[in-house]
């Protein structure tokens, strides 16, 4: 390592800047300088670099990435030409300029997602975006052939947003240490007990750490997978105290992560897990770090707070959207919709509990519960996230290491993500306070979900709220939710004028439904 | 009536100040001045008075009351003397001092009611006050007969508090003209259609419609009701355009109600009714009339704004406690709690749909929906509003109106505010998320509601968390909310050790139930 290190530094002398000449919008541009390896770099250096266009200039920080290498990142959100200037109290780093050009992006670069119409999200590019996501708070602690495994695990599954921790997680099923630690790790001693006990150099990061949390969040960007990348959590108890740096470590650990992520698009702000179990940290200093993320982000990336049982102020303007912990949101019809309607925002459950079979309440929903949770979120034009907790012999908890997905709720969660993107745009329930089953994209296309109750049959009727009006033509698909099979039905429904509350077919005709449990209808207009 | 304004001017002129000697606390103090008839005294004359005691100095607005008299009110928190000092732009009311004494309050003054344990109320001396409120919007704009046929049925009824509208209502159902109108009218004259146009001088408030206003509060206030006042609401359709006054007369009748009111021990601000209805007011003007309000007023009421079909930013920090309208929070287990949970205040469910027998959906829930819907909204550690609307034949609809009430939830919500005032403390849900039946006051205490569902027997069990220790002992009541019936069970029960989520009897003993539904358990420690 110390040849590779000299070899590595000798390089990096012959160059003052690197950075290269195209880069697509939306994507990484990354300057490389060589700079001062005495001292204290992370301390005493300070660099940032302005960029501009014609119409636009963006100050970036930069930051230290061990060996003399110094990097500054951006994200260009507009095509043309780009110059850069660097800033720094350090000479040798201090006013170096470029040039370079941002092309347009790629067929798979969408750029990054950002809130639309209120309660939903789009790719900057205009393309939908509707959250599936699951949870692997510690698969990027993990040894590298279980992340390659986790990894094609979730190429072929239907997530497109990883929740996930920056700092290794301490906790049941989940006890491993990890291959990089964030800090440089100053000894290790032993309690009484046996118990390993770090000391860090919290002057020091660890630069291999953080560059494997990107080659991490590089790996989710092809699959087309948001990070939603997680900033504080409170699974420590002591083992690293990474939970309780203090306020000056906890912003200058800000500082150097966003300096280092804020250009990746795929990436989102999870300030933390579970705030409110992170003991160490007063409530009203999640406020102070939540600025502190934002003011560093130049682009404005989804940036949210997750509650262990007592929710943030959510309303705060540095929050896109809100990021709940609740499993009783989506259990039962009538509830998803009533915290959405409080925000103005995006709304995701990202935490109702995990398809799996722990002792732990929040660790056994049957595979039926996992699916029917998405199908309550997602009617009522909220957005739901997947977790798997089995303790599969053998193998691992995806949602703590990652690994082989074994539940019967993905395969489920990615037909209902078929079935929302081929909609005409996002769903919200047609009449909030009395239909808690119809949700609509418009006034051609309803998603009805019946739920666990079975009934035999099914008369026409739409609520009358912004609906179709009279003589317009439908047809119905029967969708069996768990068998993932779409069943579409030879009736052809005309809206009858009417003056209450709901809408009938002319005709008033009904159609038979199989008896089974978690149906849905999908009512699309019909044209001859 | 001119003869009694000449008296009254002369008797007037002849003393240059009248206030009372001695005033309990939490009590009106008044003082009332004689000054300039001419002019426009509602523009050209500006008045205050500074109280003080020992360690306090408050100053209150002033306000016309026509006829030449002015007066400052003003509601002592403390007891002892108390000096006072007025500040006019008008000789002949600049100046005026006195003193008087503030004494013990009497055996129905408690005080105003504040906001305590988070989610609950008490009034200031320290006792409890659980809300059980009614509504009647217009109750006040009615001929006298039917007013004190209200307040015949409000002593006799179970309701601790009433919103109403000081702006008269122009709704279905109600109609009619006010007596009173709460400004002076220029003309009248009668449109095509024969519908009359009102020209109003909106430089001069009638001080004989807000006389008659505060009479019908201190009426309230007699039968230990709390006034929800709503300062604005949309009811008008153009026939009087109180709710479209403009933003400049909008606050200048903010200052003249709340001089007027904000002495009044039992009221409350409710910025609005259905706020999000009032098109003529931008979202963002409601900001500054809550500001407005909050900031003329010196003894911080209780003050909240109430929803139509969106909610308004219940967080902000001039809002006490939440007003909301959304019927389907209370009808079924597992919602009320989801929407108390985000804003740390009290929520109140002031409109939840009304009894009665209309044919809008928002009218005819039958008495045991509604008593359903209180039963739902306690058990979750909140508050529900009452409301009547039959439109019983040769009657008033209660809900508009006022009149007598026919509906069959009085009765069963009076039983439920006595089995609540008999608690050792305000009501929360024990395991919020996992248990939507079960409430508690104390480890010694729960109320545990079982809906309508019907169960031949119940297994004691309680939520572990917060729950009794091993060995304690209870007996349970099985209360038929209905029938208002209590039945005490002789079974003793000893809690077992445990580990599990909840607490079991040692002897896994369980009770038979009745068949009927709305049954509610009453689970007491007992001490042999």
């Amino acid at each position: 390592m110390r040849f590779f290190y000299l070899v590595g530094a000798f390089f990096l002398y012959t160059f003052s800047v690197v950075g290269q000449n195209n880069v697509e919008r939306w994507e990484r541009f990354e300057i490389t300088l060589a700079g001062p390896q005495t001292g204290n770099p992370f301390v005493d250096v300070e660099l940032a670099a302005e960029f501009s266009n014609a119409s636009e200039k963006v100050k970036v920080a930069g930051f230290y990435d061990g060996n003399g290498r110094y990097k500054v990142r951006f994200m260009p959100r507009k095509t043309g030409e780009w110059k850069y200037k660097t800033i720094s109290n350090n000479k040798s780093l201090n006013g170096k300029a470029g040039v370079f050009s941002c092309v347009e992006p790629g067929k798979d670069n969408h750029g990054p997602v950002q809130v639309a119409d209120t309660y939903h999200f789009k790719y900057t590019d205009g393309k939908r975006y509707y959250p599936f996501g699951t949870t692997l708070y510690a698969w990027t602690h993990q040894p590298e052939g279980l992340e390659e495994i986790t990894l094609k695990t979730l190429a072929n599954a239907p997530f497109n947003k990883v929740r996930m921790c920056v700092f290794p997680k301490y906790y049941s099923h989940v006890e491993n240490e990890p291959p990089y630690y964030p800090y440089v790790k100053k000894s290790e001693t032993k309690d009484a007990k046996g118990k390993p006990k770090f000391q860090w150099d919290l002057s020091r990061f660890e630069p291999a750490f953080f560059q494997h949390l990107e080659k991490r969040i590089d790996d989710l960007k092809k699959l087309g997978i948001e990070a939603d990348v997680i900033i504080f959590h409170p699974y420590d108890k002591g083992h690293w105290g990474f939970d309780s740096l203090g306020k000056e470590n906890d912003l200058k650990y800000i500082r150097y992560l966003t300096a280092r992520l804020a250009s990746f698009r795929n990436v989102w702000w999870s300030l933390a897990n579970e705030f409110d179990y992170v003991k160490t940290k007063p409530r009203a200093d999640w406020d102070i770090y939540t600025k502190a993320v934002v003011n560093a982000d130049p682009y404005g990336h989804l940036c949210s707070i997750h509650n262990g049982s007592v929710y943030y102020d959510n309303w705060k303007p540095e929050f896109t959207h809100v990021s709940i912990q609740n499993g009783s949101t989506v259990e039962d019809f009538g509830r998803a919709t009533l915290l959405k309607d409080v925000f103005f925002r995006p709304m995701i459950y990202d935490e109702v509990c995990y398809e799996g079979d722990l002792q732990q309440r929040w660790g056994h929903l049957s595979g039926e519960e996992m699916t029917e949770a998405f199908w309550q979120g997602v009617i009522a034009g909220t957005y739901v996230t997947h977790g798997e907790t089995y303790k599969n012999a053998g193998d691992t908890i995806f949602w703590a290491k990652g690994g082989r997905l074994i539940g019967s709720s993905p395969a489920r969660i990615g037909f209902l993500r078929r079935i929302l993107e081929e909609a005409p745009g996002p769903l919200e329930l047609s009449d909030p306070w009395k239909d808690h089953h119809t949700s609509r994209a418009d006034s051609s296309y309803y998603l009805m979900y019946l739920g666990k109750n079975m009934q035999p049959e099914w008369e026409f009727s739409l609520p009358r709220k912004g609906g179709p009006k009279a003589g317009r033509k439908f047809k119905v698909e029967v969708i069996d939710t768990w068998n993932m099979t779409v069943d579409e039905r030879p009736e052809v429904f005309e809206i009858a004028e009417t003056n209450d509350y709901r809408i009938y077919d002319k005709k008033r005709t009904s159609i038979r439904l199989p008896m089974t449990p978690y149906l849905a209808l999908r009512i699309k207009e019909y044209r001859e």
